[in-house]
This record gives C-alpha cells, sequence and structure tokens, in this order.
C-alpha cells in the first residue's frame, strides 16, 4: 500500500515551526507495518490542486493536513471536493459542534466557521474535540481513479488524537488482511547500544517472515519493534525478554521517568537529586511526569562548589584534592542528599559538560554517577559520555533514572 | 527566486528522527528575503531522479539533503552526474581530506570513501570538517535547462556549519541585487504577544516597501525581523526600540538564559533557584549555556510541602492557611533561597502544572512568581498560563528569567 503525505502551511516553509506531522505518521503506521513513501510540504492555498493531481495516480493514500480553516488561503476542502467532482453541503450538526466550540470558551462564533460545517457528499466526517475544524475522510473511488483522502488538521494537539482515534483504525482496516497480521510490540531498552541490539537480533529473525523488526535510538535508549502475525511476534517478544531481561525498562512506549514515578509511587518510596553539570535536568525530568510530587522529596543543584558544600556537607579538602568532578565528591554528593532530603533514594551526579573545562585526565564528557539508599549500598561509577552540551545533559540525564529504577528492581548497577 | 528543497532519508519517512531541515532552510533563508517554496522528503534510493526531473523546470535553486555518503543507496551524486551529462572524476585532495577525517579518530579508511571523493566536471566542492562527505554546488545551466543544485550532507551537525559559512553567502550573491539590499535584524522580544506586535507594528510599515516584517513566536517569546535595505531596516529598528524599550531582550537570535548569564557574569553577580511546579527546569535552562558556573550558585527543587519548609524555612502554618501555591508561600519561598543560597538575587516559582491538582479559584495554569535580591525589595505576583504541562514548565522557566532580567536592568517588574 502506497501512502503519501502532504502538509500545507507556510508557516512550516518559513521555518516559523517544525514540522513533525511527518515523524508521527511514519512512527504510527510502522506499527501498522506501513511505511510513508513520500512526504511534501506546500504553502498555504492553490498549490494543493498540483500536488494531489501528480499524487493521485501513484497512491492508494493520501494524508492530508492543514488547509480546513476559516481563512481564505484554507481551501483543501473545496479544492478535493472539485477534483473528485463532489458537492459541498452544510451539515447541521457538524455547525452545532464547531459553534460548541466557540461557546464553551467564551467566545462568539462567526460567519467564516460555516465553511468548516461544508462537507462533501460521501465523506465520513471525523469530530475534533480539540478544535474547530473536522477532519474528512474520502474512501477510494471504486474504478481507481482516486486514491483515499484523509483530510486532517494542521495543529499537532488537534492532529494527533484524530489520527489516532479514528484514522489509525481505518488503516488498519484499509491494509487488510486478516486479524492475525498487524500485531506489534515495543521494547524500550537502555545501556545497549542501537548497533548491539540490531547485530544480535537480525540474524535471529532473518529467516523468519512472519515478524520484522524496527529500531529506533535516542539518548541512550533504544526502541524495538516486533511486527507480524500476533503468535509470531509473541515468540518473538519471549527472545527479546530472555536477552535483554534487565535492560528492558518498558515493554510500550512509555518514558524511564515515568517508569520510575510509577516504581517509586507503588513502593510508597521517595527519590531525591543532587545535580552539578545536569543543572536540574534530572529533576525537570522526573517532574515531566504528572503526580511526581510523589515521588520526588526535593532536588539540590549543587553547581558551585561552595554550595556542595553548604547544602550537601562535602568536605571541602576532598574537592580540592581530587577535583568536584571525582568519585569522591560524587559519593558524599549522593550521601549527603540522603541526609539532607530524607528520601528513601538519592541520586547525584557531577561531570564536565563542556565545550570548556575538560582536561587530558577528565575529558569533556566526563561524568560520575552516585546512587544511594537508605540501608543500602552507595555506588558511583565513572561514564564517558562526550557530545554537545544539551544532549550531553539530557543522555546522563536518562542514564541515572535508568541507574536508579535497577536499584530499585534490585538489578546489579556495574 | 524559486527556490525547492528535497529531503533523501528513509529515516525521515519512518519517523526515526524528525527533519529539522526544511525548518532551518526556511529561517536562513528568510533573513535573505527569500523562501522556500516546496519541501519533499523522500527514501533513499532510486527516487531522486523523478523528485529532480519534476522539481528542475520549476526551480531557480534546490537544495538536496543525503544521500552523499559510502553506501550502495547514495546516490544522489550518480544521478545529478547523469542528469546533467556530467563525468565524475576522483578528486586527490577531496579524497585526502575524506581519509583524514578517518585518521584523526583513529579510524581505518576503506575503499568505499572513494566514492565521497567523486566529483562532477564543474561542481564547486564544499568542504566538510564535521564528516566525511564533502557538499557539491552545481551552478545553473546557462542554457536554463538545468537551476542551480547544492548537493548538502543529511546530518544537522554537518549541514549547519556547512550551510552558514559556504551555502548561504552563495544565496546571498544569487539573490543578487547591490549590497544595499538584504540586510536583517532580529528583535527578540519578551511579554508581549504576537498579534498585540503586529497589530502595532504592521501599519507602521505597510506602506514602506523597502522595509518587510516577519514574526516568530515561541513560549512567550517573539522574535520580529525586519528585512530590506540597510538604512530602512535601521531607521524601522530605531522605531522598534522606541515602541518595545524594556521588552527586548536581545537585538539578536541569543536565548534569554545566555542573555541573563552574560549580564550576571559581566557584573559579578549570582542567583539561586527554588522550585517547586518546574521543578528544577529554571536551573537546568540557565545552566544549559556554557559558563553558567559564573552565574547559578545554587538550586532547590522544593517538591513536597516537608521540602519547602526544612530546605527554605517556609513557615508550615503559612502552607495550611494559604496553600503551597500562594503568594505568601512564594514570597517566603524566595527570601529563603537568598538566604540559605548566599546568592545576589533569588527566582522563585510554585504552581499548578496540572493535569490534576487545579481548584475553581485555582484552576491549572496557575503560577505565582517571586524575584529577591540582596538590599532589594521582594517582588511576588500571580500569573495565568494554561497549557499541557511540559509546555506550562517551559513557558513560565522563560517568564521567570525574563522578570529576573528585568530586575538586573532595574525595570519595573509589573
Amino acid at each position: 500500500m502506497r501512502i503519501e503525505v502532504i502538509n500545507t502551511g507556510t508557516e512550516l516553509l518559513l521555518g516559523k515551526v517544525v514540522n513533525t506531522h511527518a515523524c508521527y505518521f511514519g512512527q504510527e503506521l510502522f506499527k501498522l507495518g506501513l511505511r510513508v513513501q513520500r512526504q511534501l510540504t506546500i504553502p498555504d492555498g492553490d498549490d494543493i490542486r498540483d500536488a494531489l493531481a501528480s499524487a493521485f495516480p501513484r497512491s492508494d493514500v493520501i494524508l492530508i493536513t492543514g488547509g480546513l480553516g476559516p481563512t481564505s488561503d484554507d481551501v483543501t476542502r473545496e479544492v478535493v471536493a472539485a477534483m473528485l467532482g463532489l458537492e459541498l453541503h452544510l451539515k447541521e450538526d457538524v455547525l452545532e459542534e464547531v459553534n460548541a466550540f466557540f461557546k464553551v470558551r467564551g467566545l462568539t462564533p462567526n460567519q467564516s466557521n460555516e465553511r468548516q460545517a461544508m462537507v462533501p457528499d460521501g465523506a465520513e466526517v471525523l469530530s475534533n474535540p480539540y478544535g474547530t475544524a473536522p477532519g474528512l475522510y474520502l474512501p477510494a473511488a471504486d474504478d481507481g481513479s482516486s486514491p483515499h483522502l484523509f483530510l486532517l488538521p494542521g495543529p499537532p494537539r488537534e492532529l494527533k488524537p484524530m489520527f489516532k482515534d479514528l484514522v489509525f483504525p481505518r488503516m488498519a482496516d484499509l491494509r487488510g488482511g486478516n486479524s492475525e497480521a498487524g500485531v506489534w510490540h515495543n521494547f524500550r531498552i537502555y545501556g545497549v547500544g542501537e548497533s548491539s541490539i540490531a547485530g544480535e537480533l537480525d540474524p535471529l529473525f532473518e529467516a523468519d517472515e512472519s515478524v520484522e523488526l524496527g529500531y529506533c535510538a535516542r539518548l541512550g535508549e533504544v526502541d524495538v519493534r516486533l511486527i507480524g502475525q500476533a503468535d509470531a511476534v509473541e515468540k518473538a517478544a519471549e527472545r527479546v525478554r530472555e536477552i535483554y531481561a534487565e535492560d528492558i525498562v518498558a515493554e510500550s512506549e512509555e518514558p524511564i521517568e515515568k517508569v520510575l514515578v510509577d516504581m517509586l509511587s507503588d513502593r510508597g518510596e521517595t527519590v531525591a537529586t543532587a545535580e552539578s553539570c545536569s543543572g536540574g535536568e534530572i529533576a525537570s525530568t522526573i517532574t515531566n511526569v504528572p503526580g511526581s510530587s510523589r515521588a520526588l522529596l526535593s532536588g539540590f543543584v549543587t553547581y558551585s562548589n561552595e554550595s556542595k558544600t553548604a547544602i550537601l556537607g562535602v568536605d571541602p579538602e576532598l574537592i580540592r584534592e581530587h577535583g568536584a568532578v571525582s568519585g569522591a565528591v560524587v559519593e558524599q554528593m549522593v550521601e549527603g542528599c540522603l541526609r539532607v532530603s530524607g528520601a528513601d533514594h538519592a541520586i547525584a551526579v557531577s561531570g564536565i559538560a563542556g565545550p570548556d573545562g575538560g582536561s587530558e585526565e577528565k575529558p569533556v564528557g566526563t561524568v560520575y554517577l552516585g546512587i544511594a539508599s537508605r540501608g543500602g549500598e552507595t555506588f558511583v561509577k565513572r561514564y564517558f559520555s562526550p557530545s554537545d552540551r544539551i544532549s550531553f545533559k539530557l543522555r546522563i540525564t536518562r542514564l541515572a533514572i535508568d541507574l536508579m529504577r535497577r536499584r530499585l528492581l534490585g538489578f546489579p548497577l556495574d
């Protein structure tokens, strides 16, 4: 099945916003074993006509975003209807939904909203709880002269729920096959590189046509996706579980910080953080999770040497002797953090984020991570993760959260 | 001048990475008063031939990314040469550069690198200090049968420096005009909405064809770009300075956290943070700036009520009476932060990030921000910024940093 994406939006071409639609569609459709073959961005306005005319004969499905709003350059609905020779009719129930959206927000609906309630003959309306313009689905013509068309809103907060709830199931149907096809299963793995995983798993499943593997790596985490027939996927999943056991953070797409917060909440335990080079990123990442107030008791950003001593009680002599980026200092940081915060567990980190401050002995990218727990052993280890300053912070944040997860599960940390 | 962008990369269509090239090109070319008219993403491999064939007659310039590497699906160089009827020759000096890149990293260059040193007749080599594959510039054919072609590497860390140093100046030349054309000036403005700024500035410059305005809004900041002839831009800039005086954070594209760190460093002063709902994001944002250890002394993430009392000395009675999200508590947080840290200035924040925890009196999005300085008055104010949890944290982080900037400059905070 050949799928093309057309994004309309002058702001995308001016660079005002990054186009995340293409990436989102690619990830979601991959779960169905489908691929986007081509993605095109064009300005608002009449260019959509040419773009569709050249995509029609090539495509089985076209996903179109943008151009459904009330302004004069929102022409997608009208252009599509004209190309398919369909008349547009005002649907009262759609208009009511559009107007209700305004009224709830204390706004007065205006005349231009009527355009958003115009629906071509034969189109299914895809309702939009997060915005005014509904989406539209136009099934392919019986004679094959036009592909399946999905007309979707541009703003991601409107597009994503509509895609998930209304487009994804239709794409699953269009892909067809029996109900055995198209199961997918995601493993989120930490602490092993993508090429190492691919090197291990690819040969195992090479000969097996009933299951396909996909990989997606970012910031120290690797997603391994298994796609195929239900029983084949479950069999393959068993193998992956055997091989990566303790490195599997989730069998889903949950972020690692959510996994940690849930584990702590379930146990009724808390964590505190003492951060130098990560500058608060670990605490901020944990608090991105709704309900994290049950899990994170407090955090300290001890960026200066004085604050390491004043707040966490690190011996200034130790800092002079070993430097602030050292195992000895991180050990005192993490134990001080546990003591001062009163939390059940503590994470500490000190490293050289760069671009300056590196030395031959401790180059930029050097970092010491510490984990301490009430009544448990303190763990401190040196890591090396050279990259730009911000990626470095993001990577060691995830590394630290993964170490805490392993500590809670009683896995070896080294 | 009509410009099209073609991105090759199967990983872009699979959603493994977000395509940031289109946005980057759009932003950079906008500085020259140029626009990208169309952006296309295709898989690695032979699709590039059709894509170029249909773009050739429409375009004056085509920017192509990806497909210059050593593997078998990297075919851009060969396809372009064939379409233009140009022979490829091995350039020894390019091969030396490619091999040197490997040797510096302790790797052994291999045979496949020779492909990366093949250059079509008449092409200019764009050297690549951050990767192995150099870029290529093929000027338009004299007879107009082919547009200007830039073949550029896919990885952003290779592409961006090459674009900035080698493509941007050539685009400026191609745009032509006298040296008076194409000056641009950026204002970064905080605390005023995009539509309010556009409503004020657009009518002022409507009749003036010698200067064009552009806007770009994100997370509470608005970039206003003036583009046009040097003297017209300078005159317009004077008007913008008069109108937005204290709201102008930078006349550049510097992030606000860099502006704050520089101001503090110049004065030899320090700041500390006490964060509840922002969870460490303010400290983390400040420490994204290289050299921020001179400016940020320490930070406290006092997420629990107990930690507000234990670490910052907030009166527990006050929390019971007014709630943790209140002006009274934030006042004690910010003054406690100043006292405990020993910094010259302090920022404190407490609010309701959601999705739960809101009430009729204090709905999700309610936040109190506090600013204190040694020997200065303490400022506390309530704000309302409803959005998803993570956007909320990012917005109030920038709002807090802007308040600190205004405090340092002696501007009114209210």
